[in-house]
């Protein structure tokens, strides 16, 4: 199999990976509070009144999709956001966006796309 | 419960749906196949090698979405794709948009957005 049919396959994979994280609204939440810097497991899993596992099988769904990274000092697991993946899955949607905003630029863009 | 609230349940549901179908390969292939206008359940199943219950689940899951809409008559379903509810998926997306832009437009659009 050549690399580039690899690599394809590998960034469906990837793209499946970053939707699944995105389509639950807890995993959304998360990244919205990442934004503001790094934090500990304990204080992401504080504001939702979840158990402290249940955050974390989210925050490993989030982890399979390169969305964090965790760094594991001692005891404190410290979780950051990555937010490099979601540049792909913006670029999926990229191009329906000429569907709302009939915005000239969308369209040459997708024009552009179909060639 | 005032109203606005319900609201915010329901569009979070409404991502919740977009999301996952979006998370599958043969999903993203179905709405893109869409793109070129509306085609049997048949026509669809075709590039795929699939059975067609396999591809009518998938295609439940973006009738879900409110992704794709179906039109039985008789014994022929045609589906069309129905872009607007990626638009929220779109938007969602958008203020990350400066981690790997860069650019001063979408600084803006986050900017504005935090206020």
């Amino acid at each position: 199999m050549p690399s580039s049919a690899l690599k394809k396959i590998s960034s469906q994979d990837q793209l499946d990976r970053v939707f699944h994280a995105l389509s639950d609204r807890t995993r959304r939440a998360l990244l919205r509070r990442l934004e503001q810097g790094p934090a500990m497991v304990t204080e992401l899993a504080a504001p939702f009144r979840m158990s402290l596992p249940a955050v974390s099988k989210h925050l490993r769904v989030l982890e399979a999709a390169s969305l964090i990274e965790r760094r594991i000092d001692g005891r404190i697991h410290r979780c950051s956001l990555q937010a490099a993946p979601l540049e792909a899955a913006d670029r999926w949607l990229e191009r329906y966006r000429v569907f709302w905003t009939g915005r000239l630029d969308a369209l040459a863009r997708f024009v552009e796309d179909k060639k």
